[in-house]
């Protein structure tokens, strides 16, 4: 392997550098502090558990996604979390007793086999928050106003804000009654978009007319606000949990609206990708020029179940490097103070208060400092006093 | 698997709730604030790296240590950190140009293939500081004053502070001349502490009664400072490195008494346990009734050569979560509200002014709330205002 080799990083896998790294703390603890206001309390799931407990719940992408190793200690397959979701919930079920509300956040490094996302990566920090234990309206406006709260603090604007519900879909295609290959053939069209080839295969099925119409309008449920109204007038009365899907996203975007009036709202009914465990409501963050979410997530009622507690659950999550790529983050850095070596007891004194003050003091090394210096540290008058370096 | 089985962490995995994940986050922000007072710059590394990378200039312990994945993209072997030393040489080899002394900082999750430290974990949360470019003395004492320093903003003390130098072992058994397989006996001999049987040992093998008086002296130089005037009355002028590293361990000591008379210094001149990189001072810090280190460090000049830029570099780590398992972290709360859920727009605006001013408010959701509340928000004389929740 040449030296050049060694400096490569993985595809997908990346370093923070000073500058960088800087940005993603002061993002983390603002974010984690804004989740903290709201009364999310933080969580430190590990990075490795036994693979059954990880993939609990989770779809089958999540299994592909989630790189194993063997415990050399029980022989049993590991994984490294590629998301927190299971994690917090086997929390929430196991090791948080309360029956009330438990509102859960969370911030840490997941790893996927593949890259993902916005920027490709295998290595994001992912920061999210999971609100168990309730399972209204309320709920899921209080996880979506979080998300979008979360986004602002960390300076993005200009958000579209794409909202769905897994019901509609489910409850169209209970409707039709169509084989399981046929319903993968369908939805696998409604994933690329293609109408005419959609408006052609639905045309093969033996269907009622209104059963066609139906499968036929729904990749056709997408753009503003108006989508919800043509969405009743097609959808409306097919069945109970359809009419219930269509008046909660009705009743979200009309807060949504009130609260955050410059947000795009966007709405893709026909939109079901990689939701597998996904019960509810439905909703993704994107910011213009990127096709990728920012931040996405949703209700998923019950995946605690596997834990020995089924409780409702909504939540959502963003990947804080992500945000720090694309937002304009300003970390204010302490005045630098060079020192000579402290040798006497005096300028270890002084060093160390200035320290707790709030000065980023460096004694100064006979090799140099690389960084830039706004004061230093001179003995004159009998005492160690800052001079400006402009001086 | 039954219920049971899946609530199971793996040995040595362990998760953090809210008061302990509260605990962890708290003293990370505060010892990195410390080490930012101190010019450390933080730098966050990738989880995952080419195995080569990651080994590179380390010995067979940590690969032993790692846990091995398959690159899906490349097919290559790639590794989960278990130890940050070796990405941080990296970064100052190949990312960071400048040729002056550079500081950086670090903190976050590594793994291990078996169960180690202070409390047999196998995920700790690694925290640590680098200083790379000054090879001198001053560098020692600035990383190793850092590391006393951490460990006093963790809230611990009667700390005992083990400090030694490879050069002493390495320079006796250089100048006895043993074959490879005598050394590693006696280095067994002198990790086991087992004096009978090392003077046995070193009876039978053909030396001079000077370098056998040495080989029996060696574990023996154990204890307060006055081991230091022992090693130099038994082994000065054997050679000049031998000489240069009892001079330094001599200045450090001093310097260390001075700025820390509480802590109790040792000396173990013998020990070489699992220091396999590092070529200079070494020490560790201990806490009564605990018989692993709570921080080690040492000089590991070079380690960068492997990524084509060899300079001398000293550091140290610790776990922050075995530190906060030994310490009493105190974490202020934020006083609590309790609001009704946000339907007017009034209320709405209030409860975001009370979080942007430190409170923690809580929606009430209808399944109630888990937390001590301080406050509740009531409607009174035509404004929300906050009434003390034990009226």
């Amino acid at each position: 392997m040449t030296l050049a080799d060694r400096w490569l990083l993985p595809e997908g896998v990346d370093e923070a550098l000073p500058e960088q790294a800087a940005k993603i703390e002061h993002l983390r603890r603002t974010l984690l502090n804004l989740h903290e206001s709201w009364g999310y309390h933080l969580v430190i799931p590990p990075l490795l558990e036994y693979l059954d407990s990880l993939l609990i719940g989770a779809g089958s992408d999540l299994e592909i996604e989630t790189f194993k190793v063997i415990d050399q200690l029980s022989g049993r397959l590991m994984g490294v979390r590629a998301d927190f979701t299971s994690q917090v919930s086997r929390i929430d079920a196991h090791c948080l007793k309360g029956e009330g509300v438990q509102r859960l956040s969370y911030c840490g490094s997941v790893l996927r086999t593949m890259p993902a996302g916005l920027d490709g990566t295998r290595s994001p920090i992912q920061l999210g928050a999971e609100l168990y234990g309730h399972g209204g309206l309320e709920s899921d406006i209080e996880v979506l106003s979080l998300m979008l709260e979360t986004l602002f603090s960390a300076g993005l604007s200009n958000l579209v804000l794409d909202l769905s519900h897994v019901n509609i879909v489910r409850g169209v295609l209970a409707a039709c009654e169509l084989t399981d290959e046929q319903e993968s053939k369908l939805l696998e069209l409604y994933n690329a978009k293609d109408l005419p080839e959609l408006d052609a295969f639905v045309k093969g099925l033996s269907l009622t007319s209104d059963q066609a119409a139906w499968l036929v309008l729904l990749p056709r449920l997408c753009g503003g606000v108006e989508v919800l109204q043509t969405a009743v007038q097609g959808l409306g009365g097919i069945s109970q949990s359809i009419d219930d899907a269509l008046a909660l996203l009705s009743s979200v975007s009309a807060v949504i609206e009130r609260r955050y009036p410059a947000i795009g709202l966007h709405f893709d009914l026909s939109d079901l990708v990689s939701y597998s465990y996904h019960t509810g409501l439905l909703f993704a963050a994107y910011v213009p020029g990127h096709g990728n979410a920012i931040a996405r997530g949703g209700r998923y009622n019950n995946i605690g179940e596997a834990f020995g507690r089924s409780r409702p659950a909504t939540g959502f999550s963003t990947d804080v490097k992500a945000l720090v790529a694309l937002a304009n983050v300003h970390v204010a850095t302490p005045k630098t103070v060079l020192s000579p070596v402290c040798q006497s007891d005096a300028l270890w004194a002084k060093v160390n208060a200035l320290r707790a003050q709030g000065y980023r003091v460096i004694e100064a090394l006979d090799d140099g400092c690389v960084d830039t210096v706004d004061f230093t540290l001179v003995f004159v008058d009998d005492a160690w006093q800052l001079v400006s370096a402009e001086q």
